[in-house]
This record gives C-alpha cells, structure tokens and sequence, in this order.
C-alpha cells in the first residue's frame, strides 16, 4: 500500500505507519507530512490529563463512544506513564479501550515515553498531525498529569480537561498545585467515593485565588466508569470552544503551540547534529574528557561545540 | 565585597550571590565561574529524591548534622516543587531547616522551577559548581522525584538517595516504577507507620526485577526525625561511594554529567540566540504566523530558523 493513497483514503494502517516513520524521525515520513500539511489544522484536539489513577483512560472512552454517537470521528494519544529508562510501558487499563478500536471511526495510538521526552512531545505533535490530515473530528490526548515535560504535551490541546479524584492525600497538593493552572476544565472523577465534594471545593477555592479571567473553569462531579456526567462534560468542552474562539484565546494557543513546536524541531535537529559529529569524530569526547580534567570548563566547551556545529552543520547533515 | 576575594574567602554571601548571577544567565557571573572552574570537581554530590511528603527535608536535615559532626562542610540545594506557571513555591518544611543555616558549615540555596525546567538544570549546576568552588565537602540536591525533569536534576549526583514511605498507594506505583532505576539507595522513612516492611519487599522485588549489577541498592528502614538509621544511611552512602570509585562507575557517570551539562548550555545559548532575534527582527512571528495560515510545514520553518540562527549568529550574540 502507498502511504499517501492510503492517507487519502483514510486507512488505520497508513495513519500508523507514518506516525511510526516520524518517531523514528524517517526521512521519507517527514517528506510525506511536508506534502499533506495544508490538511492540518482541522480537527479539535482536547488534552486529558491529572494524577494516575484518576480514571483517565475512562473519561476518554466515555467521551469517545459519546462522540461516536453524534457521528464524529475520534483519535486517541494515550501516552504511558513508562519507565524513563527500561521503557517499560504499563499498559493497564489502555485494554479496556481495546473495543474502540475496532470502531472504524476511531483510532488509538499509545505512546510510551522512552527516555527521551522531548522526543515524545515531538512524536504527540506528529501523530496529531497525521490524524488531523486523516480528517479525525477530535483528537483526544491522553497523559498522566505530573512534571513538566507532561505538561508540555499536553498543552498542544485546544481544551484540556483535568480529571480529579476524590481523597488524594495532602501529600500531592503540591503536584496538584503545579499542574491545575493548564486545566480549562475540572472532572472530579469516581465521585461516588468519599470525599468528592471536597475535592470539588479545594478546586473551587484555588481556582478563586488564580484571580479572575472572563473565563472560569468548571467544576463538575462525574462517575465516568458508569457514563454519570459525561454529556455535560461533552458540553463543556464546546462551551470553551466558543469562548476560545470568540474571545481569540483560540488562536493565540494554536500561535503559541506552533512557535513551541518550530523550537522544538530546531532544537533536535541540532541535538542530531551533534550526535552525527559524536559518530563521526569523537569530538564530544574529547570536550567531555577536557572538562573532566579541568582544562576547560562547560561553557567553553558549550561555545566551542556551537562554533564547529555551525561549521560543519551543513556538511555534517548533508 | 569583591566576589573573587568572598569566594576565596569561603564567604556564603559573595556564594549566594553568584548562584543569583549564574540562574540569571549574567556575564559576569559565568566568567567568575570560568576563572575557579579549575577549583571544581572535589565535592561528594548527593541527590535525595523521592514522592512528595516522604520526609525528603527531614532526611537531608539529619544527614547534614550528622556531617557536621564528622566536621564535614555541607552545603543544600532544595528544588521546590513550585507551579511551574506561577513561580509561587511551596515552602513547606524548608523552613524546618532554617536552624541550619545559622551554622557557618552549612550553606542552603532553595530553587523554584518557575516554568524553565531545563533553565532549573542549570541553575542547579551552576549552584553545585559555586559550592564546590566553595569547598563543601557534600553537596546535597534535594528534589522531589517525578517526572522527567526533575530525574535529570538528580542525575548529576554521584550517589542517589530514594526516600519512601510505607503506604503509598497503588496510585502512584507507576511514578514509583519510574524513577526506582536511579536510586542507589532506598530508605523508607517513617517507618513506624504501617506498612514500611511491605514497602520495603516491594522495593526488594522491584530491585530483583531489575537484573543483577555487582552493586544491589540496600533498603533500609529508617525515622529521619527521631534520627532513627541515620548512621547506618550515611554508612551506605559511604559504601556506594567506594563502591563506585572502585568500579570506574564514579569517573563513568560524572563523564555523562558533564556530557549532559555542556548539551544543556550548548541548547540554552541556542534559544537565547532565537529569544534575541525575536527581539530584533520579528523572524519568529513571521514563520508561526505562515505555519498558522499552512503556507509553509513546521519542519521548514525549523529548517529556515536554524539556516538563520547560523548565519546570524555570530552578530546576534555579539
């Protein structure tokens, strides 16, 4: 099968083998998205994240098979929280997403972390590409909501729900705290469990002292496991859409994600560089063993590496 | 007071002041820096890491005092886990340390992330370079241990310590099995809560997983706030250290420290170069703005922006 025809013709398998070409930073992957990128920019794309074990894999399928229903098409990112060194990916409840996948409507993609994560926001950014030119009406992702470089992914997303649990310890109000400014809207998940009003009100009370926008994210109790809130959830989403849209907030995130972006693929180009330079000339060796030994130190070495990527640049890419 | 005489002086403040100098990237500050460059390299660097409220403050706190009786100078850098868009830290036990910093032996820097995690790198490089300049026989980085970018903070150090507690839940095992790869030695603290002998076989297990070095991270129980196993932790550190210099394990990992340090300022001075042609010519918006309208793919604005940076460069950072 040709990719592009298969592109075209919306084939699964062509979408997941050109995500697969630009994980693997292929060439020829890259050349087919160069072609087929004035197809991007269409689809909705909505981040799904908060600490593990809130039920985020539910809420996606609950808003997926909801989507479904109003005959849109739906793409899911499901990056795994994975070992950053063994790449061990923990796939747990991704399983229960399995029926989806047999939908034609809907296309999953898991993504494990592997270390390099800014690889991975590279790899989210082209499998988004890929399933927007596929004409996918909304893009979920999916990533658990600790650290920065999460963060990061997830803020490609036009709408980011954050998904809560009632009875996180104190312990992690601290990461709660770090990552609540990025949710646009709030799900406090299982809230049949203990707690869930709480949790409702502790999220109530920071949201109050983030000072005021125009826009106020929601706050609502859902029990995604038995679809209990979830067509209210679907219509916040489209309730921040417009006000995104209409109060140009849309734009200046889509601006704001590109620029991130074009600095992102800058950056690894270089990194790229620098590892053909290490392949063909151990010089990154020889500046390490220099700093080691303290004949120099790192920002000469620094200066002294950009000195001979921007000579040998051209030819060392070429 | 000059901040070559302080240094050489051993003078906290003249130290404070350049770890100011270097987190905000001034000139000044890196040249100093290059000047005692040759003065580096003799510090014992210790990472205590672990999940958020498993003592990681206690624990430092009473490894420090207890080199201060072996008349060790210890100096502290404690990441706060701040929101990384509001720079707002969260103080929490830091102050518990204050005590500390009354004796002339002990010097305590804190860090907030404030949004550039990898600008957070390297502020704590040039910390633990100011205070390895400085003489301090330890240096401890305390930070809490999820994410990507906080396990490369840590990464510097010679010898990891991974603070636990019994009772985490199953919630955040998978975190847990994240960052467990980079512990050289595990002490579950407040162990007199129920469960620190099941935490500790569960380390156990995971630490069988792992495949056999010659070297097996202990698992200790200990009370860090009733001072409860901390000889016997600062025994294993001890112990890793040996063991590590013994192997070629220690020359090893500072080699890919340095390695990591000159690509993070080699990366850095990249995207000043980009932050001042924004400033200077508008370049930027100018590509965003034609990705936005898909008259051009965001692989060749990257393309188009590292031709630019190459070209101007040498006038930009001049």
């Amino acid at each position: 099968m040709d990719i592009r025809t298969g592109l075209l013709e919306g084939k699964k398998r062509a979408a997941a083998r050109l995500i697969t070409m630009l994980e693997n930073e292929s060439e020829e992957g890259i050349a087919v998205l160069k072609e087929f990128f004035h197809l991007t920019g269409r689809s909705r794309i909505i981040g799904i994240t908060g600490p593990p074990g809130a039920g985020k894999s539910t809420v996606t399928d609950r808003l997926a098979k909801h989507l479904r229903k109003l005959d849109k098409k739906v793409a899911i990112i499901a990056v795994d929280p994975t070992s950053p060194f063994s790449g061990g990916a923990i796939l747990g409840d991704r399983i229960r997403m399995s029926d989806l996948n047999t939908d034609e409507g809907i296309f999953i993609r898991s993504m494990g972390t592997r270390g390099a994560l800014g690889g991975l926001s590279k790899s989210v950014n082209g499998a988004v590409k890929v399933m927007d030119i596929m004409g996918y009406d909304y893009i979920f992702i999916e990533t658990v909501g600790v650290g920065q470089s999460e963060i990061d992914i997830v803020k490609v997303a036009d709408t980011v729900v954050m998904v809560m649990v009632p009875g996180l310890g104190d312990d992690i109000q601290a990461i709660k705290a770090g990552i609540m400014e990025i949710g646009d809207i709030f799900a406090v998940n299982k809230s049949d469990r203990e707690g869930a009003e709480r949790t409702v009100t502790e999220i109530e009370m920071m949201l109050d002292l983030n000072g005021m926008d125009e826009y106020r994210p929601p706050v609502k109790n859902i029990i995604a496991i038995d679809n209990i809130g979830i067509d209210e959830l679907y219509e916040d989403i489209e309730k921040h859409n417009i006000y995104m849209i209409e109060s140009g907030a849309f734009i200046k995130r889509r601006m704001k994600a590109i620029e991130e972006e074009i600095l992102g693929i800058f950056k690894e180009n270089l990194m790229s560089k620098v590892s053909k330079l290490q392949q063909k000339t151990d010089y990154m060796t020889t500046l390490i063993t220099e700093v080691y030994g303290k004949s120099k130190d790192t920002y000469t070495a620094a200066s002294e590496l950009s000195d001979i990527i921007n000579k040998e640049g051209g030819k060392i890419s070429g």
